[in-house]
């Protein structure tokens, strides 16, 4: 793959800022590619919140060049038989374990290429039972940002512990949706598309057996008033303006919410 | 302009840490300028609080070298028709809503213009109503960036909106400021300018009545003390010396203090 | 020195996520040395608590490549009359106050140089007597990064500021420890050497009256049950797997762990 500018690294971990962590797996990584611009995502998913994580680093993976490369460090069974994979999806390398952090990432690829990593050479020696994000995916990444070769990193595997979004049902004229991550203006992302929204005057939600008005961008919200947007991520948000949506109506990942079209 | 090194862009939003926000705005910026050095001022600045952003852009920005483009979405009016802007001022670029974010880092520049955003040519597209930081002011600060021409990208303007720190004011010999920007040490931050304090031992200083010992380091803070200190941006602080001023005095934005000179 | 790739400067401050501190320490660094490559270890020390500053800098510094610099800015001392220093051990730089913050770093350097800051041509001017990490420790690390001399910034002194982890003491079978850290996850590191657990079958562990399961990853841990584990910084931790040591055993630094050998 041709890459242009320096090779890209971006971190998700579930590590938090205050230790020193996130720091070795950066010191591993720039002592084997020293040419690496590295991006933190994100360090605060929840602790072992793999499905946090999983919507986290889909829904920032697409906006980084072809050629970037992911770790993803949630991973509560370290030390367990779970297998650590590298993926090629859509020309974005993907490192991580097996556990469904990688999963909403290269689900949709267009072209993917998963191994599962067992070729010791391009790891730490000696690996601790605790930490392989540092012993092992961290200078697995750096390898591939410095161009090194997929395949070389172990064995071909087309199976993967699978994590999806629900799927949104539909009965009649109504989608039935459900909130899928909640982000830190509180607004609520639902997995319904923003696309069947519409004109929209025509759509109408429903939310805790409440109706909730479809608008255009949050300013349109008025004092307090629950509204339903298309958001950034292509999805629909409820959302409070100047608020927090899910404080106010103790909003959490799972509940169901219906979309109604005119 | 000439630029010694990488090209640098800055970030300031309210974002917070633990969503995929910041890291779309990389995204895009590194999709478009691969070279590009980023820097995080903060993500922290309180939700929507455009005079708290303000502030700490304008006392982040004079250290960076010139050629450095500024990023700052604290932006309540997305969605709405508040403008944006691009303003090169004393060789650094700032890009933002026009609400007030950018002025106290470009009021007093010497040479300044301020473009507002107009031309699509340089936006994603399709364009969010919900998150232009991603969509309009991280692939304007790529192209500032990499060395794009500022007035490509809208029409010039010479009206932003005001946004300044209250006046120091002054009556006989004494000059009656506020407090306007509380660190995350408790330290309260003045409009008084440390000049003002000259030799400390001449100048008294009163805050909610009581009367504030003028040192020249925290250190010489006694235990408990409420000490007044010309602090590291040139402005007069409160604090307690391995103590919490704001906390022990619930100091707020706004607060009144008063100095008089021996 | 020989330097593969780009100058390195990693930094660890006491000043928090919010506030403009550490992007003036950048501003200033990458004006003085546009080529460096930045990575922050945290910006999350307790307040002024050296100990823990200095135990997350030694826990990160070795994962580092040789040539790096790291900048430490744990300061209740800014203003006083402690020193500066910049210390060379075993290929790495540290710069930071001589209040024992750099100490655990480079204790046990096989090589080391250490140089009391007193050349003023390398530092900011004027010179605040409150901002000393932006001051002279970011340009001195900037400095040395591009490849400046040590030698020049000051003059050459062994005495620094003495700072170690308690010693293990040994009692018949029993080795004495205790505990040196907590992490965000809630984990008690020790400052017991994790080879001592052996084979975990024959060790056995005991805190707060209590005895600890001696097993080789987290995911051998029970729901709640209290284990003991060779981390990844070669010590033994305490921890429950999914859940927070810390916290449900108020651990605290300093707390006695003995450790008993089958």
């Amino acid at each position: 793959m041709s890459r242009r500018g320096r090779p890209l690294i971006a971190l998700l971990t579930d590590f938090g800022a205050r230790d020193w962590y996130v720091a070795a797996l950066k010191g591993v990584i720039l002592s084997r590619c020293p040419e690496a611009q590295l991006v933190d995502i994100t360090h605060e998913v929840p602790p072992q919140d793999i499905v946090s994580g999983a919507f986290t680093l889909s829904a920032a993976a697409p906006w980084f060049p072809r050629g970037a490369v992911f770790v993803a460090v949630v991973d509560p069974g370290v030390g367990s038989s779970r297998a650590l994979l590298a993926v090629l999806a859509d020309g974005r390398y993907f490192v991580g374990p097996d556990n469904g952090v990688l999963s909403l990432s290269v689900a949709h690829a267009k072209r993917r290429r998963a191994i599962r990593l067992t070729n010791r050479r391009y790891w730490l020696a000696p690996l601790s039972r605790t930490f392989q994000g540092r012993d092992v995916m961290a200078p697995v990444a750096a390898y591939l940002a410095a161009g090194g070769s997929l395949i070389r990193l172990g064995v071909s595997t087309t199976a993967m512990e699978p994590l999806a979004l629900p799927p949104v049902q539909q009965r009649g004229r109504v989608r039935i949706g459900h909130i899928v991550h909640i982000d830190a203006f509180g607004n609520a992302i639902t997995n319904l598309p923003g696309t069947l929204l519409g004109t929209a005057s025509r759509a109408m939600l429903r939310y805790q057996g409440q109706k909730v008005r479809v608008v255009s961008s949050y300013v349109e919200g008025r004092p307090r008033e629950l509204i339903a947007v298309a958001g950034s991520l292509g999805l629909v948000e409820l959302a409070i303006r100047e608020g927090s949506a899910a404080w106010t109506y103790e909003a959490k990942r799972g509940d169901r919410v219906e979309l109604q079209r005119g």
